[in-house]
């Protein structure tokens, strides 16, 4: 029995490319005392696993050349070492982006077997936590207003503006193309849509956001985060998120014109937040998605590449805006 | 009896020149039914104002060639045409650069004539209100925290950092000029001060933070805004108070590298304010500022002008960092 590893073979040096990853095989690690052994089911890849890519002190961790692929994973205990871990149960870990791990009991978190693993690491994973936490604890929506949120159609996004929805407060998406426009408001709710890469994208997101925006989440900073900050409302929030227009690249922009200057006009704050921070709250969370889920509220996306093999196109065309909801990587049944 | 005024004569194209304002006289107009008749003894110029000679809709306001310019004044009332405002009584308002100006008595606040009246326009005026909200109720310091504040020697700057003292704050202030660091650390308590001229910069402002930092009141923007970010402390706060580094040039710089990415990484705020929000809780503020100035404890400094005249020069000369503490002219007494 082998296991199968995906290896980062160079860090990019401007963007990412699938001969940046190469495949290798090791044998199957033996879990230790008080350790288990995970099988990875299913990956999750996300555009922020780019910036650990830069090769700084990025929040993604500085991972380099010659190391497994670090990453999320939905995993079956293969092996169990651990009293209160049963082997057959699935599991969230920092699987990396191979066939098996094996991981200390306090560092997995056991899941409802009874759920397709993809949605463990979508609505009910990090995705879904990072856009609860973002929106409800950072962002604080009342009712009535105007809620912007970027990359709408990616993995956070599309969720944020559904939740959003669910708050009672109007909702705008910012995404790339026509298509994922039609999808947030045909298929997700949202009250109006916006395309950043039409040559009129100006005009339309002023027209979208005609009474000012209460709070814009940040998913890309860049022109979006820019364009956004010149229709905040007094009082508004902008939730720190992610930086996906700054990632596949070895020279991040400076920051938008209008920092600090628009915040003090508008006396606007601007927040980042990373979910890691709330872990203590994730069951509250996952209760209550689960809830809006279970109603038909709130309808969690995934789009799905086959075969661990698979997983660095996954990344590449991820990062080139080809997702629609969570990018999953299925690995075994 | 004649009303001297100092007229826009031009907007700035770049840096402000004392050619860019001319003075006229006017007679001196009659308070209506309702209004009063205004004195005034000092002006304050602050380095905000040159952000409304910008042209655009900023803060303060879009003044235009031809206008006297505007800025708060404390004045002595000469008529009043009010049941409850005494001739002879002491307020503040928006004087403008003359001598004489009429206003409705909602227009103005009446304040105590046993002070200096230029205290009016530094610690119990726009200046130290603005450090006192900016502090506490943005910052929200905590002891043993550390407060960074740029333009630690000016009107708002000098007044933050000895705040932040008393509320038992570790205290580094950023100034133009190894004379004014002095200053900060040997007369005003300063924990620790950067001279962001020296070429030594980076190095002494890493120093000095070696801790991080908690708050960062940001009244400059531009290089120390980001040198501040890449030093913040987790669940750090940016009171984005003003930004001066942007104000004399008609091109505003880019906003600093980091935002938002840092502010992610660090799960820090950044976040604008206006004092004219506060005015409810003026009172609470100036008594306790009062307290503190009795006690020894707060020392509110202010350079002087003498003449209405000089007024251009005053601004031209603080827009090139020459002030220290609250910049007033003095126009009569």
């Amino acid at each position: 029995m082998e296991n199968r590893q995906v290896v980062i073979e160079s860090l990019p040096e401007d963007k990412l490319s699938v001969n940046n990853f190469t495949l290798r095989s090791d044998p199957v690690p033996d879990p230790g005392q008080g350790e288990i052994l995970c099988r990875t089911l299913a990956l999750t890849v996300g555009a922020g696993q780019r910036a650990g890519l830069q090769g700084s002190a990025g929040y993604a961790g500085a991972p380099k050349a010659g190391v497994v692929m670090g990453g999320t994973g939905v995993c079956r205990v293969e092996r169990s070492n651990v009293d209160d871990v049963a082997e057959g149960s699935l599991v969230v870990c920092q699987s990396g982006w191979q066939d098996y791990s094996v991981h200390q009991a306090s560092a997995v978190r056991g899941v409802d077997s009874q759920d397709d693993p993809a949605h463990h690491l979508g609505v009910y994973g990090t995705n879904g936590l990072t856009a609860y936490f973002g929106l409800f604890d950072v962002g604080e929506p009342q009712p009535g207003q105007t809620v912007v949120v970027s990359a709408a159609a990616g993995s956070v996004g599309h969720l944020v503006g559904q939740m959003a929805g669910i708050a009672g407060c109007r909702t705008v998406g910012v995404a790339g193309g026509d298509e994922k426009c039609r999808l947030l408001t045909e298929n997700l709710g949202f009250d109006a849509a916006v395309n950043y890469r039409s040559p009129d994208y100006r005009h339309a997101f002023r027209e979208a956001c005609e009474g000012g925006i209460d709070i814009y989440f940040d998913n890309t900073g860049g022109e979006i985060l820019g364009s956004a900050l010149r229709r905040m409302n007094r009082g508004g929030r902008i939730v720190c998120c992610g930086v996906v227009s700054q990632y596949d690249t070895s020279n991040p922009a400076p920051g938008p014109r209008g920092v600090p200057g628009l915040l003090i006009n508008r006396r606007a704050r601007m927040e980042g937040f990373l979910v890691f921070d709330y872990t203590e709250r994730f069951g509250e969370a996952i209760d209550r998605m689960r809830g809006w889920v279970n109603a038909g509220r709130l309808e969690p996306l995934s789009d799905e590449f086959h075969g661990l093999e698979e997983a660095p196109r996954a990344f590449v065309d991820l990062l080139a805006g080809g997702n629609v909801g969570t990018r999953i990587v299925r690995v075994a049944d």
